[in-house]
């Protein structure tokens, strides 16, 4: 398993006979809830939670169901219908006694250090894959982790002293649709002008890397344009002339099957993969994160997951946040993880 | 009926025993032969075509259906199984000599001669409502018509000499969703800079009054933000606090139930209404063009009806264009045009 690029120095073989490495997210959110619920769908040997006993005690006591048992490594087999949990050193001590649903510097930390130790398991090779459940921002600010999210988190832990960070590139699919974003959390105007030949060629570069791992032989990439009708000719805008159109033919010339830049309004429709409807596309690559992430939310939240593209290894998420106001209350759907652990066991599976 | 606002002087009531009046569109695209189609599902004392007897003649015949009948005024009884056609005075007589699927001065004019046509109809009364077969703004401005589009077209022809314009938005909704947009035909770039407060107010007011015309007693409206996450309080661009937020504050002192500015990236997801997914909004007031057309034609194009708002009458298209490469072939789809006229219709009946 490689999703690095030619621009991405760091590579990992995975390890197929580890299992997935479910983090456990912040405690004061639905994280823990939704993951004592995913285990009522899947396997235990498939997959352990990195994170704490104690507080997923707590959430498979509410379910009135499984059993958590502690695993000694990771690679431990354990009877099914029981919860693994790898216990993370040095969490809080109090983390039962913080409150549902506020920002927690504890709480932050110790969803930071599931996550560090999640990616030092699977350097390891004993995991195969990490599916992270949500933090929440404030609280790992809180914290003073240092990083605002996910993915500057795993890109940074990804990276040995002194390398360079790999390039990433979110991903967001659900059963439909496949979308790959050029900018992700800046302004409209900051992101018209990072939408660079050379940002779009590389998260042309990063979604056809990916499409390859997905064990899709000849992906055929669409590059949704950035104006109303990807710039009509020039007369709506000049970035698909100057821009797009040019790092598209770039990429043709490496050989990916990309065309473009189409108009967004409908590029999303004609990829869209359904029984009846037959998508034209694998991936669409976009320009902005509304772009590309309101066709893939359109349909329900339930199934949408998130895919760190350019990492050494795999990682996915659920396609929701903490949901402070839904912790504790037993009503959490564990949907979206249970999406992001299928894409997540897909994406590594032994070919 | 009266979709005008404050800010918009001019107001017509409409004749609810008049006929719909369908302009007959470009002859060398498919509104002639999905006008035909259309008449296969529609009774034929609904709604007129106003265009040109010669061309509906061979659309029909080339359906082997339905017979044309000449009306000496609109609101003529025929029988139905038939397809009414008010000829328009003065067209081109060469109209059935011009080959499908290319651009012609000629066909442009007559496109335009409809619409011309059809404004005066509905000003007499003698029409409840617009619904426009697809024109081509290449032929348009072969036939130096000065206009690029319906829009344009149909704001001018519906102000007297002398008046102010009114203020137009457009409208897309289908089964599910409606969107009505701030900015339309311009570059991202510009878009941005024409969301302005005075903008983002007239185009809730504007949609506000739709739906009430639409018979939805108290509107909720949903408005949009431009930027990821609504600008994530102000981190990710200020629009949202500087334009959007004071506009819907004051669409609320008008009395207007217009919320947001929400994610742009959930809003519409929320909105959707289906059997088992009530939508929370009953429209969704979208900043940009994508935004609001993303979503609305993913689920195909077929069923997307485009809407004028702010014109003295109703007047409605279907959501896609001339499709030249369709042309004559028998192979058009009416199903949007079909959708174009029940909205028409609904929008129009007595209350």
């Amino acid at each position: 398993m490689n999703l690095s690029t030619s621009t991405t120095p760091l590579e990992h073989a995975h390890n197929p006979d580890a299992p997935l490495l479910l983090t456990m997210g912040d405690v004061c959110g639905i994280g823990p809830e939704i993951i004592a619920k995913a285990f009522q769908f899947i396997a235990a040997h498939g997959a352990v939670v990195v994170g704490d006993i104690g507080v997923m005690q707590r959430a498979a006591q509410a379910l009135g169901g499984l059993q958590v048992v502690a695993v000694g490594n990771p690679m431990e087999r354990i009877p099914v219908h029981c919860i693994p949990v790898w216990q993370v050193p040095n969490l809080p001590p109090d983390l039962l006694h913080i409150p549902y649903g506020q920002v927690d510097a504890r709480a932050g930390f110790a969803a930071y250090a599931c996550i560090k130790h999640a990616v030092s398991l699977v350097q390891n090779q004993q995991g195969r894959a990490i599916v992270t459940a949500p933090v929440h921002k404030a609280a790992l600010a809180a914290a003073q982790v240092g990083f605002p999210g996910h993915t500057e988190m795993l890109q940074a832990l990804a990276t040995p002293a002194g390398a360079t960070p790999p390039a990433v590139r979110m991903m967001l699919l659900n059963a439909e649709l496949r979308t790959v974003l050029v900018t992700v959390h800046v302004s409209l105007r900051r992101a018209i002008e990072a939408i660079t030949l050379e940002a779009v060629l590389e998260t042309i570069k990063i979604a056809h890397q990916a499409a390859l791992q997905m064990g899709i032989a000849q992906p055929r990439l669409a590059v949704a344009g950035l104006n109303p009708h990807a710039g009509e000719g020039g007369l709506f805008g000049e970035e698909e002339i100057q821009t797009i159109l040019p790092a598209v033919q770039a990429a043709q010339a490496l050989g990916i099957q990309a065309s473009g830049p189409y108009a967004p309004d409908t590029v999303f429709m004609r990829a869209r993969n359904t029984f009846d409807h037959p998508g034209e596309f694998d991936i669409v690559v976009a320009m902005t994160h509304d772009h590309g992430l309101i066709p893939v939310k359109y349909l329900g939240l339930a199934h949408g997951v998130n895919m760190t593209l350019g990492l050494p290894f795999v990682r996915t998420s659920p396609d929701h946040g903490t949901a402070f106001d839904l912790a504790g209350k037993g009503l959490a759907d564990p949907s979206s993880l249970l999406a992001a652990i299928d894409m997540a066991r897909s994406a590594t599976k032994s070919r």
